[in-house]
């Protein structure tokens, strides 16, 4: 089996199990428990924070643990939004946000805020002029995606928190970073972020995992009250062997960060020579050093190339495991709003699928998804 | 090591423990892909749902899976009040729930809601009469917990929701279920109840983990959005690895439920007995089987007994792991709401340490626990 769907998750590593095995069987106690189980449990999550702090070179009090991303993205939008309110009643994002972004805007929308969606070029990317021209008065926050999770283009981010801070620097920056992070470098303060957000099960933690970076002083307006942990951020018993599982994921991700980039880019770009020459076959955004690393979607024009049609065939004759879309909406796979953005022709938006790496990938897997493709198009063009 | 610190959290079962490696090493694929990983990412979601739901006699679709029993209360307070504040504005509660309760209702006061909060007797047991005398014609929500998390108490509920609904079937009758499920028979239909909360590490499955139940038409506004996962109550790629866990640890625990009563109820009374002769000791609550079978909340009087003191020397003397208070409350040692609301003396407020006990405890275990407090309680008093 070719797994090509780390995108959509990804298996939990080694090292990343093994501490969590030894967190809910070894030293399981609850972190408030003030007894020697319980500081062993505080210690996880210290050494956890740090671990991301110093990733992420912030102070490790400006890192909270979540459940995920979709909380953390939640957390962001509506927690600024109620933080912010009096200040202003507008909120800029784009089209192309993960609905864990796009639904809690909406939501707020009905409230009565207002909302700018921006859109993108045709390689998913934003336009700063755009962004400019959006920014108002009562505007109170941006919040843009790192890296698009369909089909991988790279947002300029410094460069629109540098027009929005100059615009007004109390609008609050947000950006998604879940399918950024562990792929590239991300100091938030020389970018100008106020807050992100990730993910742990996209980086080979454990489902379940996820941080939020609020930079110090930036007020947000806790969603889930309780015993106040997480300094108050976010109640709840701390998921232990979770954020730990993060901690040592994030770690492997980081300390491998040059080599496992390079090894992506070059499946990538092998992947891309591979099959652009297949005839139908268009591969949708940047594709080189300026898009993400692990992520490939490809569009394929025919009768019968519908991506579920595609999906089967590619794991039922060759053992490639890929995405119809972005694998991230449960069940009711929606028309992608990215591929509209980027001007992707009718025909084609119910036609493309995406294949997306991880540093465990190998050429070899590669090559097999080549020779697939060449095999299998021709047959589906038709 | 001795570890009485179960209502805190409990140790992962072996089964719990090796279906959450498989999820996330093995069968990880996200549910919401359309492969065969994918499929059985779901499959894990329906058995585990299939599992709880014929436990509580309830339907598969009435289970909501959650991050765990914060989340799920917050769910269940904020969602019913956005429900129905166009129906009233009257929540009635406990003085004595734990904290995932008592935040978001008091959040909710704050936004104009108004709250009737519920005394006890010195058993930390409502007045029936109390209840019904509290409804008004604008009450939408009655949230009352079905043990007590500090000392045990067991709530009416069945009465409860009984008064509740007579006096109008549409209020929402909800119960934090966390230190009750596991521990006795609850089928909700029978009970009367709308919603239950449950958390998943207290009965020896994963931390992270958790479910509720809302009953079939009963609607509650969701509070995380995204792609609409869990039929769009709860947004978020499904902790599959917690979920199925909690699948696991649920059927172990229902599996032998009378059998583990039978040996928690045996161990309890046989501590009692053993310590509530010691000078300066009182058992907190109701003692029998008029109480939850896993806490005992023990007083004791003294200089040197304040309960961070006797914790540590039960701890380093004995090897006995207990908690002050209930360790929910992450680095906040405030006073309990429960202690006062049973009328303890003021002085014993800081003198009250909890033991918790979990099936796989052992008599021995307890009499080692009598023993070390016959042994320290004379030494502490003076």
């Amino acid at each position: 089996m070719i797994y090509f769907d780390n995108s959509a998750t990804t298996r939990c590593s080694d090292g990343a199990m093994k501490i969590m095995q030894e967190c809910l069987q070894v030293n399981y106690g609850n972190p408030s428990s003030l007894h020697k189980m319980g500081y062993r449990g505080k210690d996880y999550l210290k050494e956890s924070r740090e671990t991301i702090a110093s990733i992420l070179k912030c102070q490790p009090k400006e890192i909270y643990f979540t459940s995920g991303g979709t909380e953390g993205n939640n957390l962001a939008i509506k927690g600024v939004a109620s933080a912010k309110k009096r200040l202003g009643n507008h909120i800029i994002t784009t089209k192309i946000e993960h609905a864990s972004v796009l639904n809690p805007v909406k939501a707020l929308e009905k409230e009565g805020f207002e909302v700018t969606y921006l859109g993108t070029d045709e390689y998913g990317v934003i336009s700063l002029d755009e962004l400019k021209a959006a920014i108002r008065e009562d505007t109170i926050l941006v919040s843009i995606m790192m890296v698009n999770n369909e089909i991988g283009s790279l947002q300029p981010i410094a460069e629109a928190c540098k027009i929005v801070k100059k615009a007004n620097p109390d609008i609050i920056f947000h950006t998604d970073c879940i399918q950024a992070f562990g792929k590239m470098s991300i100091i938030p303060k020389k970018l100008g972020i106020d807050i992100l957000t990730v993910s742990g099960h996209k980086i080979h933690g454990a489902k379940g995992s996820g941080f939020i970076y609020i930079k110090d002083k930036v007020r947000v307006v806790p969603q889930i009250l309780g015993g106040g942990h997480e300094n108050g951020m976010r109640s709840g018993t701390e998921n232990v062997p979770a954020i730990a599982s993060l901690g040592v994921a994030a770690k492997e991700a980081y300390d491998n960060l040059d080599r496992n980039r390079e090894h992506l880019y070059a499946m990538k770009s092998r992947f891309i020579e591979g099959i652009e020459s297949i005839d139908g076959v268009t591969v949708n955004g940047h594709t080189g050093e300026d898009s993400a690393p692990q992520i490939v979607s490809v569009s394929i024009k025919g009768n019968r190339t519908r991506a579920q049609v595609m999906l089967n065939a590619l794991q039922d004759n060759y053992g490639i495991l890929v995405s119809a879309g972005s694998a991230c909406s449960s069940n009711k796979p929606a028309i992608s709003e990215t591929l509209k953005s980027i001007g992707l022709e009718k025909d084609l938006l119910e036609r493309t699928i995406r294949f997306s790496f991880c540093p465990e990938n190998t050429f070899e897997e590669v090559d097999t998804a080549i020779e697939a493709l060449k095999d299998l198009v021709p047959k589906m063009i038709l």
